[in-house]
């Protein structure tokens, strides 16, 4: 890794700053590239006892389309990402949960943005009232595991943070002993 | 979906440029966000025949970071994804490839930011000498399926277009006949 030598904020936003930021390469280049940065976020894969997961259908200015997403939010300063993960999951679907289990992290942009997104399973679900954000537009969905397969499959669910947060969700399934298996 | 009202340049780069985008919501509020512009890009699983995949450790500016991903790459003007994966593969790994196969396409971070993602799996790899662009820094690295779910699975492997890439991969294998099953 050849050191950052100058990092210099030349716009902040709501949702991220960018950062014009400059390195010399072992050729003795030097590059400049602006840099997004992004307090980081969480997204949650919230499953009910009968195993179907809950989705947001989430109006989304930046690519002009309404997505199927899992639940997410950015970072509030000084949040640890487990209490987001609850907050969040509150705010936009309405549920609580018993539990909260890490399931890894991830970089959702690392070509140009240091976003940091924690993903967390949430188990124990209780119905409440969803109270989403001023400007967030959410409609809340419950799918069964065949047709969540079924839009990744056939493109319908496009976003690629749930699609890495499923990747993880899945490997976790995997690794666990299986009901009634001999350890 | 609330149309975007308006969306004005206020910065351009070598990665992406960033709009000041407005609209109006329900209640008649309107909303003022930045919006990073990106051209879009390609992700390649490459398999080699003894069903190796090949990865590049890529130094990452913008989180400080070598990280172990897919080899990827943005679309150049008007050049199509397949193209563009084809040589992104020959660029950053040396690899020529017999087939391309699409996987899916997907949003990277589209709560502020338009990157598609175009994956393809690549097949029938033929070694060869990797060529990166000026200010790229990669170091090409072959590892078994094994190798790589374990990198998944203990954090070692934490970009998020890389994982949604091996879950569209993985659902193909899922959806593929399986060698001698009856059709």
């Amino acid at each position: 890794m050849h050191p950052t030598i100058t990092s210099q904020q030349v716009l902040s936003g709501t949702i991220f700053d960018v950062d014009r930021a400059s390195w010399v390469l072992a050729s003795g280049d030097q590059i400049e590239r602006f840099v997004v940065r992004h307090p980081g976020a969480v997204t949650i894969v919230p499953v009910l006892d009968d195993g179907s997961v809950v989705l947001v259908r989430n109006a989304r200015i930046a690519v002009g389309a309404r997505l199927w997403e899992l639940p997410a939010g950015k970072l509030e300063p000084d949040e640890p990402p487990v209490e987001t993960a609850r907050r969040e999951l509150s705010e936009e679907t309405g549920y609580t949960c018993a539990q909260l289990i890490p399931l890894g992290t991830f970089y959702t942009s690392p070509g140009f943005c240091d976003e940091v997104m924690h993903c967390f399973l949430a188990e124990g679900l209780r119905a409440g009232v969803a109270h989403p954000e001023p400007g967030e537009d959410l409609i809340v969905e419950t799918v069964t595991p065949e047709e969540l397969w079924s839009m990744v499959d056939d493109g319908t669910l496009i976003d690629g943070k749930t699609m890495a947060a499923l990747l993880l969700w899945q490997r976790r399934l995997a690794r666990l002993p299986r009901p009634g298996a001999r350890v």
